[in-house]
């Protein structure tokens, strides 16, 4: 059956996550609706990151198995027809071999989360961005994050509800970047890894916002680090900040579309 | 009286416009129901642009008389508070002189308008961008915009509810700028003139779409111009892709805040 990799971006905020369930929207689902109105044989699609309730994405990637070719862009086309109004977008379809798999042949993901302080309520990013009242310290918020970086036992900044066999994870990159924002500060958080644990980057920004307003040391950090007990982490924090940004694979089968 | 200056933004999309009205929520209507639980004796504030139904602004300002003293800070602070959760916020405060007048003491208004062109339907940046589906010719636009510079009779471009008592304005500056966009094209017209007549810039954004996409040619603008007739303009493009970005004064009066 050709198979077809799709990039995806949702605003996350109307879906109980990625990950299809009784009783809840998700954006598998929404998908997996309107590909079964082009094609009633398609069984499930499969995404590199199942990303929780609220959370958005700029490109999720999943794989789908149609029972005949698609053009690619027409295909695309028709999925976005059939998902209106819903705040869900194909923005990219690549036909791939049997050998991909948007989940198991990822070699990374990259996600992004927007930080915002300022004093004044947020009203034009409202649910895209999470808010602050006071400045933070950069610097000592990049201190904590490198203390982070590399080969871990992430048992501290994992859900209790994690279903991953290990705690351990290796984080490729957390760096923090002051951006202009016009009427306060953004803090734009870059995270790189293979793959995550269940809440990892929510508990990474929760406890480096602390750090930020100095509540917390960068030493605390890797206290917590090295506590491995999910009480010694910071609180995690929301979840309207976050973006699954970018998914690696070995050839990106994006690249000529 | 004590004088104050505000600087406001505002989510356009929840509200009939600027303009207190019955029956409807306007952004005037709900600052001034804020500012009532501060103080009591509150007649009505103006603001310097009546911006449509659904328009947004990210520095639209008004002025406002109190009948005490207030620290500026505290005074936006306590604003905002009692705004909750209406998507509007105080930006800046700032003391004035009764010779200060949000309105008239203004002496240009700045617009943007942010144009997207892309395939797939808007899903993060939906309510806050007008969306086409093909790449426009920004070349044409330009000089289609160019054609609208300076001292005219607007008729053209002015809605028919128009309560100007002329037609004739003074556009100073109307510039497209293509913006990275991360899955398309963003075109952003900068919009600048002492005042504007009703629905005047969105007459000019839509009818120089049509000049991007190559229906009209920028001598159509041209023509469209000098007809001084309503049925001569493009179609009036939506209003969520709008901005009130700045409003100019002889002296900024929040400079020092």
């Amino acid at each position: 059956m050709p198979r077809y990799a799709l990039k995806i971006e949702y605003h996350g905020a109307p879906f109980r996550g990625w990950q299809r369930q009784h009783d809840h929207p998700s954006v598998q689902a929404t998908i997996e609706a309107a590909l079964r109105r082009l094609d009633p044989s398609i069984d499930k699609i499969t995404a590199a990151g199942r990303t929780d309730a609220g959370v958005h994405a700029t490109a999720q990637v999943a794989h789908v198995n149609m029972s005949r070719e698609w053009d690619p862009f027409r295909l695309g086309e028709a999925v976005n027809h059939h998902m209106r109004p819903a705040p869900v977008a194909i923005i990219g379809v690549a036909p791939v071999s049997d050998e991909f798999h948007a989940r198991f042949s990822a070699l990374g993901r990259h996600y992004v989360f927007r930080l915002v302080a300022r004093r004044a309520p947020i009203t034009l990013e409202a649910g895209l961005v999470w808010q602050v009242r006071k400045p933070l310290d950069s610097a000592a918020m990049q201190e904590g994050a490198d203390r982070l970086l590399g080969h871990h036992d992430f048992t501290t900044f994992r859900s209790t509800m994690c279903q991953a066999d290990s705690p351990f994870k290796t984080l490729d990159r957390l760096t923090i970047t002051e951006v202009p924002h016009a009427t306060g500060i953004e803090y734009r958080f870059d995270v790189r890894a293979r793959s995550f644990l269940h809440n990892q980057v929510r508990s990474f920004v929760g406890t480096l916002e602390r750090v930020g307003r100095g509540h917390w040391t960068p030493d605390d950090v890797t206290a917590a680090l090295k506590a491995r007990d999910r009480a010694a982490c910071g609180p995690v924090c929301p979840p309207y900040g976050l973006y699954l940004a970018h998914v690696e694979y070995p050839e990106d089968p994006f690249a000529r579309t």
